[in-house]
């Protein structure tokens, strides 16, 4: 039997990145986190796309309902500039959003900066689909991750998304029992 | 002068309790730990509906306007699956919601299961009355009334509701001096 | 080359300080404390109205449209009772939400006093001012803005707004390097 590999959304939202002025370190962290944790097979479509609110929800839109992904990570956006709209494209797209993400990742980044206030960045659901909106930094990402990861497989259990396991020595998966 | 009695009102949502599949032990440990701190004499309003938004909204309006219940608790149904709806129902009927009891529930039970930022409970204001989501769980409920309770009878004095007096070995209520 | 001073709005919202019923003892915390953490020039703009909704509109628009105020701090209103509506009418007059401000307000807070999960303050911006809720008591606005002070400056950097320096052994001001 072939099993199907889950596909997992990177998402880099950033003006300057997309037209190639520079690296896109934050996306290719999150991909390596996720080759890092994630045990199961998986594929990853990876895009970039400038800050503009149409264009973000366009491609959360074609990642969660045409490519299947289960599981969508932005990175960038997320800040109090008029140009940051991830979290307003993502909430837009979403039925359902979970404030415990956005709390979790700011209180974990604010032992790290006190500017992590300023960060909307927040986490919802549309269909079978987990969207997460990370920081822009590299260094801000793993924190995040780190915090919100061990929720997600059973998050994707519960909305009908992918199986997911992860390497129980970096993320402890946790799974309610009897459940 | 006879004392008219405080009514709390105490709604499990859930399809398989409302169906008699199994025993309905979240509501019972809502009320066990109600008759255990509160001294003042009250009434209990007890329900069981199943995971449907309309349904919970209807009863949540009839206990708020109808019985007068100050003080409303919910358990089940605030999860991210696609028949928990709660938090929903509960949005619909309150005219304010309050984030701080949300935050602080998923913090405490956050120190128990990481799975807790899944969560989308609230609590929110109708009219005299407050009305509290509570986890599914029973483990769960306790962590959570033990945090929010402290504030709860100061919360009915300044909406209006009915005064509520706790044991204090157990629940140390907070009411500012001099407001 | 005249250095144009950055502005600061302080709305006390109370019924009774409006009335002169008391002193407005929330409201000189605030510019007390700004005078002592802001070494940079600025000057104050210092208003009391009573809790309604259309007059607090009013007020913070008129200092963020009319008199450029980069920075608005109310205070009182923001809890459960009927008669407050501040975070009502800041949420109306703003383009976005800044979560973490009053979700790091509340926990702060929550150290002192368990009611503090009642308040719904909260902060926004609206075009180039950031408007933030404090407490009405003088003793908990300290405990606020020392919590959140720290990320105002660079905040303001971010959404075009006036540059703030602090007396860096009062209040840490961070600025991310390289941004």
């Amino acid at each position: 039997m072939e099993q199907l590999n889950v596909k997992i959304g990177v998402l880099t939202v950033s003006d300057r990145a997309s037209r190639g002025i520079y690296e896109d370190f934050s996306g290719k962290a999150i991909i390596d986190y996720l080759k890092d944790v994630i045990t199961t097979p998986f594929d990853i479509d990876y895009r970039i796309v400038p800050d503009e609110l149409e264009k973000i929800k366009e491609i959360l839109i074609d990642m969660a309902d045409n490519q299947n992904c289960s599981l969508i990570f932005t990175t960038g956006g997320t800040g109090p500039a008029p140009r940051d709209v991830t979290p307003e494209a993502t909430e837009a797209v979403c039925s359902r959003i979970l404030p415990g993400f956005g709390e979790l990742m700011r209180q974990v980044s604010l032992k790290q900066v006190p500017t992590a206030i300023l960060s909307r960045q927040l986490a919802g659901i549309r269909g079978n689909t987990l969207i997460v909106n990370l920081p822009g930094k590299p260094q801000s990402i793993k924190i995040c991750l780190d915090a919100v990861f061990p929720a997600i497989p059973y998050c994707l259990d519960l909305i009908g998304g992918a199986y997911i396991e992860t390497n129980e020595e970096k993320i402890k998966t946790f799974r309610p029992k009897g459940t």
